[in-house]
């Protein structure tokens, strides 16, 4: 089944700590279907439990399959085809047990280190390895995930760090450096 | 000196390979500052020569020195302090031989194979084993580099990939990527 990613909305946090629901942001939408697509993704959640937000996603999609995006760019069409949206994580639970017949390993990303952490080669190379089972990366908006999910998930990958102590990336950049690590074509 | 990062808005070209000067957009002001801060990066050069475009760039920059910004967000002032807002790749080269001395590296970057094409591993070791000499990497917006630019440089690197033959990632996810490539700490 291989990988695929999970960009949540709740429950996250804000700058003061408090768990809340973020808005959606049209550009994540686009570029982690870009992105998602380009590693060989196999399905981006966008989970959110919010109706308006929800309505929100429905009508970017429509713009870009039925709408004018559908003919100004066609391979914007091929990335959204991977856009699942989900009310919560045990959703993505079930598609995914519906599709392997196996329990899916969740994989929680932060800019903190967190138990049960899993190095960006191993990770990459249980994908390769075990081919059948679904992988699945999960990623906040916000401040970052809630604990509600880092401690309910398998395994959790290291903060990305350049040369400096300073890691605020924002979660475009956080999801196209980890596909690429655990996808990207070696030289 | 290190590595500096330039976004061009002009010579670019649209989907119809038409030269443009694109808009410039906020979220790559924010996105590629932020990776930039992240991985070391010296100076990130905006390069737009219209001037209501300009303007916006001073306006969003405002917002996050004078404006409400500062207070909210420390951080993203940290990452913002490294932008510099040029007219074009001269000005850019100019800044850095004042820097350094010396003529710095320009490198392209491109979703196709240019030539001039230098690796990933090989430009890593250039970078850390030069450490006097100024690289800057180009990027360009809308549908890529015009020729006018990839044509002067001194190396190109070559597309992202993935495992897939499918490579339309936004500008955003190609910085972030490069800059974890060349720059990022590995385990």
């Amino acid at each position: 089944m291989g990988l695929s990613i999970a960009l949540i909305h709740f429950p996250v946090r804000n700058r003061l700590g408090k768990v809340v629901n973020t808005a959606i942001t049209n550009f994540d939408i686009h570029d982690l279907a870009r992105a998602a697509r380009t590693f060989g993704v196999e399905r981006y959640y966008i989970v959110a439990p919010v109706e308006s937000q929800r309505d929100f996603v429905r009508r970017v999609m429509n713009h870009w399959f039925e709408g004018p995006g559908a003919e100004l760019n066609i391979t914007r069409k091929e990335a959204l085809a991977l856009v699942r949206l989900v009310r919560d994580i045990n959703e993505i639970a079930e598609d995914l047990r519906e599709e392997t017949g196996g329990e899916p390993i969740f994989v929680a990303t932060s800019a903190r280190q967190l138990p049960n952490c899993i190095g960006y080669e191993a990770l990459r190379r249980r994908i390769d390895t075990e081919p059948r089972r679904a992988f699945c990366l999960v990623f906040g908006t916000g401040y970052g995930l809630d604990e509600a999910v880092t401690s309910e998930v398998d395994l959790t990958l290291g903060p990305i760090c350049g040369p400096t102590d300073w890691n605020h990336l924002s979660v475009r950049s956080a999801v196209s450096i980890i596909l690429d690590r655990l996808r990207g074509k070696r030289e």
